[in-house]
């Protein structure tokens, strides 16, 4: 695949922001996660004066073979149905990027319908959904180029407005399934630990999901695939070229729910420095999530339960992340403002 | 002291509001504490289309004679040095306020300096400072009267200009030492148990805030006094009108940290029925905090680590209960959007 420059933040700010931060005026550490979100943006961006101008979300669209397996409470036809929606603005991840000034891109990587003729999607389709990764791989090693490059090349339409900030979100039903099964297979963790309800099944529902899942990586264990292309979606796989891309270009990217945060995994799987310009903004009910946050070491932002996907998580996390901004950019310091500093 | 007329919230509309928020474009329940916020918002304010119009921050100042036994990390002065920066605007409670479209109010109720002639400031003095509880009632009757009445008619003030939704904050030099023996006294968790490090106290000053505070309520024991004016900051009994005001005029009211937490609780405390009103936003580090939302069954919404006080926690979790209305109001139904419902 693809190679990318990923360089670990370069830290030798880190006293000099430090000391802008505790000469804010108020109590030190006072400001708790917005210090620290302050700390990550200033060292991504290399300033005193960081900047989220020209927010961007990147909605990706992909069907999954797996879907055809019974694995979802949700029919496949949601995925194109939804993709529509969001082109009339009246989905969760439209409301969220009103609200917080993001630019939407709705991006057709895979979706098993025909959308080339709808206004407002970008159509970056590779095929009309994976395949059923039970028998067989869900896309070729050609098809996963493809899905990274797309990645790549809409983060670079971003950073050509001006992006300095990045969200990615998903529709894709079923993509619960290659997400539970990049967690195990990249931390480690039991398969059924990996496994939670999606958008709500039931436990014997749960237990099907566990034994098709199963089935399909003691094959993939068999044979001697590569996890990326053998289990993702093209979406997934996109966000993966878009987190890496991004990343690449110090952006502050924002990780969204369960879905995206195996992306991530994925994503630092393959560069491990790409984790320093993520900051994880979600953590939800579906079960696996909080356990797979605590092994990639990360303490998601919110918890807000919520499990809807398209990227809202990582959108409605946005305004905290603008919040630790604004203090680097808009707060006095204790001289400026004539007060007696604290401690 | 002055009635208030405080009404449970109807329930009648629960089921079609709960109806709306089914039927909107998700799965059922998958925007989480956003559905909850919803449902709390529509029945306070009895609607299926709710509205955060207009909303208002009072930041309200006073000192407190009991900073004179050193329970504070900071000295007295930064609550009038700390008043004045507000005007200028660089305080936390300037940025968040800009941030979100608040409406600002910086009102002297009891601040130990004289702020009379300071553009920006509205002048409410009651006294400069409270008497010192360790020896004697922080304040008269009266001045608790006053107090309670500076805060409704702050709210009517917002009201007249349309606010559909109060936030209150604090600047006030020891006032976590009322806050937690209030806790203490209304909860009946131990003295220790609702001490902590305010703004940065090491754990000698730790201890030595307990011995005082536990002095105190010894002698206010000992006596039979009535603890909202014996412990009482002014900027909190003026917190607590300013609650009961909204709540009777069911406003959404944002109960910020440790000290609004304390005051929420002691408006509870006088009429139980306010509490349906309240959203509580943010539990902070200060120990107990989260001890005291416990005791009076709330769930804060953000745990980011905030102890500025100045009614930052409120603000910051603004947009999350924003959010939650735009959900109501924006999201397309199941109907409209053509989806197959997913279950």
């Amino acid at each position: 695949m693809k190679k990318f420059n990923i360089q670990p933040v370069d830290c030798s700010m880190q006293a000099a922001i430090q000391e802008k931060i505790d000469n804010l005026n108020k109590p030190k550490g006072s400001l708790g996660r917005l210090e620290e979100l302050a700390m990550q943006i200033c060292l991504i961006q290399q300033t005193l004066e960081p900047s989220l101008a020209h927010p961007c979300h990147l909605l990706l669209g992909g069907d999954h073979g797996i879907e055809r397996e019974g694995v979802s409470v949700s029919p496949r036809e949601v995925t194109w149905q939804q993709m529509i929606n969001f082109t009339h603005g009246g989905g969760g991840v439209n409301m969220f990027c009103r609200q917080h000034g993001f630019k939407l891109r709705i991006v057709d990587v895979g979706v098993d319908y025909d959308l080339s003729g709808i206004d407002g999607i970008i159509d970056r389709k590779i095929a009309r959904g994976t395949k059923n990764f039970l028998h067989e791989p869900a896309m070729t090693e050609q098809e996963f180029d493809r899905a990274i490059q797309i990645g790549c090349d809409l983060v670079d339409d971003c950073i050509a407005e001006g992006c300095r900030v990045l969200s990615i979100g998903e529709m894709g039903i079923a993509n619960t399934s290659p997400s539970s099964i990049w967690m195990h297979l990249f931390t480690g963790t039991p398969l059924k630990d990996c496994i939670g309800a999606g958008a709500g099944l039931d436990t014997p529902g749960i237990r099907h999901k566990y034994e098709i899942l199963n089935q399909a990586v003691e094959r993939f264990k068999a044979n001697g695939f590569e996890p990326l292309s053998y289990f993702g979606g093209f979406e997934m796989v996109a966000a993966i070229g878009a987190m890496l891309k991004a990343a690449e270009k110090h952006l502050v990217i924002l990780i969204d729910g369960f879905i995206m945060t195996a992306c991530a995994l994925a994503a630092i799987q393959l560069y491990p420095a790409a984790k320093d310009y993520m900051i994880f903004t979600h953590c939800g009910d579906e079960s696996g999530h909080q356990r797979m946050l605590h092994a990639m070491g990360a303490n998601a932002l919110l918890h807000l339960g919520l499990r809807l996907g398209e990227g809202t998580g990582a959108l409605c996390a946005f305004p905290v992340i603008d919040s630790a901004v604004r203090m680097m950019n808009e707060m006095n310091n204790f001289d400026k403002a004539r007060i007696t500093k604290y401690f």
